[in-house]
């Protein structure tokens, strides 16, 4: 049994898990809040102590322990270690060698990688990727993540930064995104731009259950609340998810015709959602795309919720190191 | 040295060539035309007599040649050697099983290939692709052609029909795309889109040369005559070239989110504007994309020119007989 330490460095919660890199399987795990307005240092210091702790409570000793794997939201350069660039944490990360600095305080070799990449992997080897050769993966939460398995490899791209599925553009005039580009998929179909779909409509005074789910105020509508409202059969809160699955498919197809993947996982907490947005999102892109069998191409939510990033990067650390790089 | 054809499929001529696929060398090649309309099976004749042809004339004997590759411009399926689509060529090709058609006709055995796959392979092994792992190529004729070159290897999606980059949606309210999808970029930067607009300015009466070097005949304008008119200053062809550079930098800003490729190429007839399409492409690429360290991502024109389809192929034939697939 090889035992790894897989951990998500989240925007309000870090985690951590002891993973059979094996089976897959979480063996012990914790979380703390994330306290990223204390700054990198501090935070480091944090996930340390965490990691610390899990091994220490799980009863396995150090030696044990094969490294740790961190994934972390944001712009990295896995080659050297370094943040670069978290867009949804509070403070700047400016050039942070995560690795390194982890690696002194806990003794252990580690390994970052995004984390929706870490998703990827996880799905891929433990699984709604499982038995095939090429994945892509949109991750909708706060933002749309993605990942990319490629013949078999997670696709890394200059420095890990490849896999940004979220941020294809679906309209060249689109808005803004937080990306700076303009009219990326997550401009349109992310956690926040589904639930100003949402508040629109509130506001506007359509006619939609929505209002008195949140008690009219607009800042209690999530996802999570538009989707009770479909669900109920509320046609206006459908057509949001609606629009939404059918800016995914968009971008679904751009991605079938340069890739032709295997399979398309939809992960994320918004993913939650199912067939409100899966239904949609797959019958704009099988209606679109004609250039390459897209019949062959599926379409799966994930299937390790909030497991698939720690047991992901834990067995990308452990193939890393293991290997030496 | 290892000798193999490498053909080019094209809808105006066939070409064959023999090629050391050690060197990228061309030894010896002939061309004759397609004669699309009498279907299929002349077709396939031609190519046979022409393949058996350049071998005899170029002085080598049958057992000197390793094999075949075709690049076909179209939908394949390149595990069963099948022809499924080819959208540019007059007559339908369903099905079509030509590597085994020409493998009995001319004794040697035959790998088929996209067309545009066939560019990608050569400009990476003997052009402007060399030395890195990760090319993206966009090939600009009648339609817009694409190839992935990812982590050292040819991708090639399901069938071989990954790599259609052409068919990367910048709008998904946009104009209906030959493929059947709506908005790709093949609608807005083809050679026939950038001919259109050609000759939207001249019939509006815009201020432009472009109407005397045509006589006032819309058919004879072409992106090579707009360029011609943009090179002696014409304000309206300038902005006709910037207007595609825009567009083809929108699509390049989503290959480099989603793959983070070192180097994309652009081929074809339509490249021959150089600076006029790629400055325009490249600003806008470099303006836009934040989420990945864009300035290591080289854009260059192809560099074999009409020579990288038949390279590749014979190379791309050479790797799979050689390996027994």
């Amino acid at each position: 049994m090889r035992i790894f330490v897989g951990c998500d460095l989240g925007g309000t919660n870090l985690r951590a898990a002891l993973v059979n890199v094996d089976s897959g399987q979480v063996l012990h795990q914790a979380s703390i809040p994330t306290l990223a307005r204390e700054g990198h240092d501090a935070v480091m210091t944090r996930i340390a102590n965490l990691i610390l702790r899990v091994v220490k409570d799980s009863g396995f000793s150090n030696t044990e322990i094969g490294g740790i794997g961190i994934g972390v939201p944001g712009v990295l350069d896995i080659e050297r270690g370094v943040v670069l660039f978290l867009p949804n944490l509070p403070g700047t990360w400016p050039d942070v060698p995560l690795a390194k600095t982890l690696e002194k305080s806990t003794g252990l070799p580690v390994r970052i990688l995004n984390d929706v990449r870490s998703i990827t992997y996880g799905e891929w080897r433990f699984g709604a990727g499982r038995g095939v050769d090429t994945v892509a993966v949109f991750a909708i939460g706060t933002g749309i993540g993605g990942g990319l398995i490629i013949n078999g490899q997670l696709h890394l791209g200059i420095g890990g930064t490849g896999g940004e599925l979220g941020h294809t553009v679906i309209d060249y005039n689109g808005p803004r995104c937080g990306c700076g580009n303009y009219g990326c998929l997550e401009a349109y179909a992310s956690g926040p731009a589904i639930a100003a779909m949402g508040m629109k409509a509130v506001a506007q005074g359509l006619t939609t259950v929505l209002g008195e789910l949140c008690a009219y105020d607009l800042n209690r509508i999530t996802p999570a609340l538009i989707a009770r409202a479909a669900e109920s059969g509320d046609e206006v809160a459908k057509d949001i998810f609606e629009k939404a699955g059918f800016y995914l498919g968009v971008a679904a197809s751009s991605i079938c015709a340069s890739l032709g993947p295997r399979r398309i996982i939809v992960a994320g907490g918004v993913a939650q959602a199912g067939n409100l947005l899966l239904a949609p999102m797959e019958q704009t892109m099988r209606s679109r795309v004609h250039i390459m069998p897209v019949d062959q191409v599926q379409i799966l939510p994930g299937q390790l919720g909030d497991n698939a990033g720690v047991m992901g990067v834990a067995l990308w650390a452990a193939s890393h190191i293991e290997q030496g790089f």
